[in-house]
């Protein structure tokens, strides 16, 4: 049986959607319409949404923060199971990484435990800790590269002396995604995580990795360009992720019943689709 | 009532037991003694290590890759309680570090839920994914500096060009440091995780910082010099970990009951100790 690789089936539910949406679920209890009620709300509220995103998107990410932090546990297997038994594949964004022998350790958490597809992790720690993920080649890990968020710039624009065989200097991020590019990459299963509030350091990302794939957060809540983005984005495999515009979308907080947040959700979908398709 | 601080309260329990070590918590469940059976082995064989390490350490750090593996969630708890109740700081070691709001979960989750006194977290994604860490005033939080394993090389050694009041360049881990020193630690409760296996690069950080508090991972298995180490600390209040030397000593899979592997536990802690309290 030939197994076919994470950004092998990304790629075909890309096609056969017609999306590269991705539906991020960063599930905050203080935040979820009052139409969920009861001590199961959270677990209803995730189920609803990973239903009503389904038809648009080919991939779901989890946030394990959200589910922490709230001690549920269990309930984010329940995610995992119900996102595949709709057909979608499904990122733990987790940003994990340690010395090898702990790395090794989460990787079987999200991989083995949870039952990802695909991953997010730290570089900071260089290669040994990136190593236990990618071995499981027919899943995918996403470096954190240039992230979405404002304290990015502290380290990771830096300009930086690259290594020897490189020569000459370059912002740390770049640095980051020639490493994954060209070190870390073997097996094909390595993308990079490229926020969509620096759009010209994601065109320069792909130019220097000859496209690899990106996971691209930032756009929604954080105020993100998705035409910038699309337009840079060329054959790479890669995606846009929303998780607040799409889990709360504008009226959904006063949505009567899950019936009609479902509805509300799964319109913000569409639209967002069509919204990116627009500038492809 | 004033609340202590997590340094203050360090440096206390220092002097108390005239001991700069700290016990780490990796249970692997393939490698723990045979003389643990049953279910309940991991939480028996946790309990019984704290209890054996309780009398020479003052903190005790708990690797939540290692539970997590396993899907131990309610032990960690377990052990967080334990070790509270024989007066011990608790670490959990969890290398985390997201977007604001997602950081803010993962406080929550290791400070309020797990009730931990300290944590390590990652820089690489800057200010903003620490500083809500950092507003727990009374905990303690490492960043993630220069750590002990080889990977350590591939990014925070390389030379980057400082931020402009600073000037000229320096490697990342020293930034990282220099940012940590000079803009984290407001509160007082920042402290800077950088391995045993580069003992100049310690020496330099610890200069740079004023002597900020390290938390020294990489003697024991890793293979660190506690001399080349001890000598360097000054009058930081830092701490060095073992994790796998003191949970796995030799003789230790042979014990014949938990209460001979206490004793060998015990053995190799005091060992650790006078061996530390040798150099100072």
């Amino acid at each position: 049986m030939v197994i076919m690789g994470y950004f092998e089936q990304l790629k075909r539910k890309q096609v056969e959607k017609c999306s590269l949406l991705c539906a991020g679920i960063d599930i905050d209890l203080e935040k979820i319409p009052a139409c969920f009620t009861g001590s199961s709300r959270f677990v209803n509220f995730g189920d609803t949404f990973i239903r009503a995103v389904a038809p648009y998107v080919p991939v779901v990410k989890i946030n394990l923060a959200f589910s922490e932090a709230e001690g549920m546990f269990p309930e984010v297997n329940e995610f995992v199971h119900k996102a595949r038994s709709l057909g979608l594949l499904v990122i733990i964004d987790a940003k994990r990484g340690d010395i090898g022998n702990s790395s090794a350790k989460y990787a079987q958490y999200v991989f083995d435990r949870l039952g990802a597809d695909a991953t997010t992790v730290s570089p900071y720690m260089g290669s040994d800790s990136v190593e236990p993920f990618l071995e499981y080649a027919d899943k995918g890990v996403y470096v954190l590269c240039r992230t979405s968020n404002g304290g990015a710039k502290d380290f990771q624009s830096l300009e930086v002396v690259r290594p020897a065989m490189l020569g000459g200097t370059a912002p740390l991020y770049q640095v980051v995604a020639e490493t994954a590019a060209r070190q870390w990459n073997g097996r094909g299963n390595c993308g990079l995580v490229v926020g969509a509030t620096a759009p010209e350091e994601l065109g320069q990302v792909l130019k220097a990795t000859d496209y690899m794939p990106l996971l691209v957060p930032g756009v929604g809540a954080q105020g993100g360009d998705v035409k910038a983005v699309v337009s840079r984005l060329g054959r790479s495999t890669s995606m846009i992720n929303q998780s607040r515009s799409l889990m709360l979308p504008p009226g959904s907080a006063g949505a009567e019943s899950p019936e009609e947040y479902a509805e509300i959700v799964a319109a913000a979908a569409k639209k967002a689709v069509e919204e990116i398709n627009s500038c492809r």
